[in-house]
């Protein structure tokens, strides 16, 4: 029975509660919370830590003229449930549903989009530098959790509002870990009497350390802070998982993220999917890679858990660098690691390699380094949405010279493309997708077989059209031709470089279908039209992959079949091919 | 007459010298560095600054056993001078000549490629990492100006490396100064006692801070460091342009870049070219733009001298924010400058701007935020070499939806660009080239005209073939095209989004050459090449730019004759294609 959640429509109904009645709000937002993640799945373990800060938040300031910035916003539940979005929260992280992070579309409270971390502080100045020339008034609050502090563009943000003179906030919501415990040496500072000391060399006031589950405790240091003519930093100490015992219990981390469950006679019962995701084929072939040459190193940013990589670490501890939110760093050290004549993998995100574009040109491909990129959630990445989609990795990363870029179809293809990337000379990227492993059917020719560029999955005695795909669309593509007289299916295996003559062969045959998981402005299709147009073979081709907008979460399955990423899809471009229609 | 320096052929010798030799060393050091810039232009300041400091370092540290690895490099001259490079440093920044940067290709006491700045620290921490890992031994360090200190890649490697335990050395070499001076906290904190406190909360030994021009405590504290267990940095203070009193007296730069000059009489005499640059045009559009309407406010990471800003900050000193070495803040702080409802113009450097890749998507590009990227140096960038080239701008960036990406042919085209990118409701790339702005023949259309797509730069009355073509490289068509009978000129001004209408024309007419200054793997002639495929369009087309591979440093107009950039090349590849020649 949440009575006083119930008739919480905005924030300035949170202001209007007696004090008396704040920790029993906290006490329905954590039920909220752990019910809400309990039937739809989310990141639990950040939203309950937060939760007398974001009533003390919304007690001191007053959003939406004061502006609430949440970095990446899986810390936020209980803000949402605060904004009049309760009534929809069951429908988070669904399609059309509440998102997964924040987004000034859903709500004017949630001050600027967020999703990647460590944008809070720097985006934060803007706002507020912004609002002072257009003659606007108001607070701007950063909200910070402590893993975000690791990350360099926060010290670009704070180096300059610290340089400055406006009153920004910055509330650090510490609670000692990221997405599983912190590393470096800011994390260990922060437990110390040394805090206040960096926070002040920054050039902010440093308000704290507050008990961050003491209400009274963080309205006296926020409104100390609203009250500032300069930059401050209200540092409040948290326990991720607050208040659900067994995300508490869990010193792994803390509840971060958790799929459905249910929470029954004080124990969790999760439903586990059990079936093996890309992530832990990868791990399991990686772990092989690293007994068998002690040269092999993995460097992961933080995502260890994410990765699949905790009994890697467990088993080679001094070999599996968790360089925390670092992602620039985690290139440009893997290229010192090569330099070195080690062999390092680094394990990343489709999403979050965005944020180490120049490091992968600068320090590893133009010096020519052998690191092996194990690029994750390539593709669609369903529930976390547009601001994780891994559209990019192929269009931005196919422009290098001499960086070989593969992608499996199957978990058989994984062991084989590490060999060989750990074997060659030059940058790799294996680029696989979020999800569990699919199966090749029994016509298909087997996986594991010999690297050796393009692999035809089926080939028409009597020549029509070939699908060309990138990664596990292969599968889709068989079931596609399946039936179609003439149809072959041609895995690329690599977009970069090509296989010409498997390429060439195709599109001399016939019109050419190339399926990505991936933009098509540059991606793999464009790559084919590239080496068509530059041998003058004159055929039809038609691109299906991410189209020219943002793909909103959702299950990627039904996504899928939207873009026509599915076997009635190519079906269904391969025969308007033939019938010779234009889009 | 450099005696001394005449016989130091590898570090080696420097070892061997006696110590009263050393001054003498530093001043013949100073004299090639003077002599040296003088006759090829180059990195002066910071070079001059680090003389004492670099033969310290080789007096103390046994390269290449022990790694140096300098950040940047622009410092590095006098460690060029002294690794058996002297005899070609007349050579510097020239075609096949010494690289204005550091390389391993180069000579084996460059550690590892630089050019870009922030690099050093995490490159040190790995190349250390992975040599304990193949069980060699040998000193790490890392060389890092001031500048460096306030870019987040730097931050993320010092995290690492203080929370770790290996005992790398980080030298900062604190000239006050990045290429002009530094904003920001971090900069002031350093010439306080503050320093200490702030690299010991990083989790190092901080020794100094030491004179940078005085040997003997250079030597000193190297020592100490050399033979400390764990993570040291020592502080070193130093004066750029020392020994060279019209850089030192230049408070604004201290001489940082300089092209060729003569020093007579003590007096510097400099021929400058008098042209004017893009860089300069589009400081002026800009000026026009920010005096009538007091929403515009610039932003330049650092580069307030390069993209020519300096009058623009006198001039409106509150809405000009240099933000110092930060390019991924630079882009957020964008972002919420435009949220807050302010019209943020970010001037960046093509290179630099693949540094913030994942803040341009996600925080731009992601919410839709109408931040106006000006985009200079794109395109080939001459004797800044390989790391410096602005090859991926275009490919990198069209993918994201509705962002749009214009280029000037000539100076009259960037006032309606800016104005068009002001107006709209969607973030803009303007991208222009580094150099001198070129004239439009006066039988062009003339410049200035309102936006509206494509142009046509020369339409024939019987078409036979198109040359597409992206900023200045227009008028190199109009030349390669004029007594060609039917060949017209189509100037694309965007990249994103395409004009389809004028496109789609061209290549139902004929053969089709899209020329851009730009890698040619997912740039503007990938783009042409999907949209006639989407349509049917059959018709041939040939891609030029820039190729599959990096381009040193060089004279940029030789580089374009090489690339077929030029109007020669460009008639080659039109008449190719029109006799049907495949590659």
């Amino acid at each position: 029975m949440s009575q006083l959640l119930a008739r919480i429509g905005s924030p300035s109904d949170v202001r209007a509660l007696p004090e008396e009645d704040l920790p029993r709000l906290c006490q329905e937002l954590r039920e909220d919370i752990i019910s809400i993640c309990g039937s739809v799945g989310g990141h639990l373990g950040a939203s309950l830590g937060a939760v007398e800060l974001i009533v003390a938040l919304h007690r001191v300031f007053h959003s939406p003229g004061d502006a609430l910035l949440f970095d990446v916003g899986h810390q936020a539940y209980a803000h949402k449930l605060l904004t009049g979005r309760r009534e929809r929260m069951h429908t988070l992280r669904h399609a059309g549903g509440i998102a997964p992070f924040l987004d000034p579309r859903e709500s004017p409270h949630d001050a600027l989009l967020a999703g990647h971390s460590c944008t809070a502080v720097s985006a934060a100045l803007g706002v507020l530098e912004g609002r002072r020339m257009m003659g606007h008034r108001g607070h701007v609050v950063a909200v910070l959790g402590d893993g975000g502090l690791t990350g360099g563009l926060t010290f670009e943000g704070l180096n300059n509002a610290g340089g400055g003179h406006l009153p920004l906030v910055v509330v650090l919501n510490d609670n000692q870990m990221s997405i599983s415990a912190n590393v470096g040496a800011i994390p260990s500072l922060l437990r110390t009497r040394e805090a206040r000391g960096f926070f002040e060399g920054l050039g902010f006031t440093y308000l704290g350390p507050v008990d961050g589950h003491d209400l009274g405790a963080l309205i006296h240091a926020l409104r100390e802070a609203r009250a500032s003519s300069r930059p401050v930093v209200v540092h409040a100490l948290t326990l991720k998982g607050k208040g659900f015992p067994p995300a508490e219990a869990d010193a792994q981390t803390r509840g971060h993220a958790m799929g459905p469950y249910e929470w029954r006679d004080g124990k969790l019962v999760r439903s586990r999917g059990g079936q093996r995701t890309f992530s832990e084929a990868f791990a399991a072939v990686l772990e092989d890679a690293m007994a068998s040459d002690p040269r092999v190193v993995t460097v992961t940013p933080a995502m260890l858990e994410g990765s699949a990589l905790n009994a890697l670490k467990a088993r080679f501890p001094d070999r599996v660098h968790d360089v925390g939110i670092a992602e620039q760093h985690a290139v440009t050290f893997s290229a010192g690691l090569a330099a070195a004549g080690a062999r390092p993998v680094c394990c990343i995100y489709s999403t979050f390699l965005q944020r180490a574009y120049d490091q992968i040109i600068h320090d590893v491909c133009l010096p020519g380094l052998p690191v092996v990129f194990a690029v994750d959630r390539a593709g669609l990445v369903g529930a976390d949405g547009a601001t994780h989609q891994g559209t990019y990795d192929v269009a931005s990363l196919r422009a290098m010279p001499d960086l070989h870029l593969w992608s499996p179809v199957v978990g058989e293809d994984l062991a084989p493309m590490l060999d060989t990337a750990l074997a060659a000379p030059h940058p790799s990227v294996i680029r696989f997708p979020r999800g569990t492993l699919p199966a090749l059917p029994p016509d298909a020719q087997a996986g594991g077989a010999p690297l050796q560029g393009a692999r035809w999955l089926l080939r028409a005695e009597s020549p029509r059209l070939t699908l060309v795909t990138l990664g596990p669309l292969g599968i889709a593509a068989l079931d596609a031709a399946r039936g179609e007289p003439g149809w072959s299916v041609l895995d690329a295996r690599r977009a970069s470089p090509l296989d010409e003559a498997a390429l060439l062969e195709a599109g001399r045959a016939g019109p050419v279908v190339v399926a990505e998981e991936g933009t098509t402005r540059g991606g793999l299709g464009s790559a084919v039209l590239e080496l068509f147009a530059a041998h003058g073979v004159m055929t039809r081709v038609r691109l299906v992959g991410m189209p020219d907008a943002f793909v909103p979460h959702g299950d990627a399955r039904v996504q899928r079949a939207e873009l026509g990423l599915d076997a009635e899809g190519l079906r269904r471009a391969g025969r308007a091919l033939l019938e010779g229609s234009a889009r």
